[in-house]
């Protein structure tokens, strides 16, 4: 079963959406098997972090920002400077993510998060697809 | 259904294979599911990237040339100095890779294309292992 | 099927679980299919790489402890200079990884393992979901 979740982060960044990817689970009535995310973007990907603490996300965003910046370096600049590194940043972060499922539920650690990690600054409209699998 | 498919990348870089990946699920006859892929190999790996624009390609590997450069300050050097950083570069990269299927077609996203980046630089034959399950 | 394994990584770094692996697809039953590794854990990551020769693996542990250092320069201290880090180091490296199966076995290259990489400096226990789909 497939559902394609349309999400709007409102900046570059970590963006929480376990609550979505838990209800399409939920809908599903799948008990035990497997959850898939597709990100259909090249410059926005997922990560499964800490969903505790805001510094943990805003130390991970500044190391990106270090290591891939946004530059005029780049020889595919026509959509802005933002747009190599968000290529880069979504090649070296997943594009696609497997959950289990167990007891119906998505079996995330205690800590983890499933964010959309948006590189473009003036984010648009961005379709993640859930894949479910299971009995 | 798994089915391997042989690459022969010419170089070093990215080099797309969306549309072998494509006739494996016509081919399946799957409608809707999931297709994931696996390279079988520690010195290349898969990535979705703009297929597009070949600047967006050539800074992309740009970036990975300064980050993970080749050289002799490894201790695993035996294969040559290309070797390690591979290795590194794999590990960075993705191994596998899911992607949904809808309508019996990969549900990529517009500007998607499916790359095997090869990280040596005088590649032989890669395999991939390309999954389809679904109904 | 889902069966969760416990691991006691005795350091920081890569630890070899392949074997682990191999005996819940053994015991499955599963001939052809997909096995899939989800890591319940925010500072502990999955990798796929050489099993043969130790030396690629410390160089690999050498690269990040270069790119993405402990250190006291991270808002998000108040577990430690290599928590922050193990962040990092678990959004650049996969936290889920589905491998083939074929011939009721994991369909892994000749030099390829499958290891928990570990990013804390004194580990606790992880748990690792093996989900096997197939027939």
């Amino acid at each position: 079963m497939n559902q394609t979740l349309t999400l709007h982060p409102p900046t570059r960044g970590l963006h929480e959406f376990t609550g979505e990817v838990a209800r399409v689970v939920s809908e599903s009535g799948v008990e035990s098997g497997l959850c898939t995310l597709f990100v259909r973007h090249t410059s926005a990907s997922l990560l499964i972090q800490e969903n505790a603490d805001p510094s943990a996300r805003a130390d991970l965003e500044r190391w990106f920002d270090e290591h891939v910046p946004d530059g005029t370096g780049w020889s595919h600049t026509q959509e802005g400077p933002d747009d190599m590194p968000g290529h880069i940043r979504a090649s070296i972060t997943p594009v696609s993510l497997s959950i289990p499922i167990e007891g119906g539920r998505l079996a995330l650690g205690t800590w983890q998060g499933i964010y959309l990690f948006e590189h473009r600054t003036r984010p648009r409209a961005r379709s993640v697809v859930v894949s479910v699998i299971g009995a």
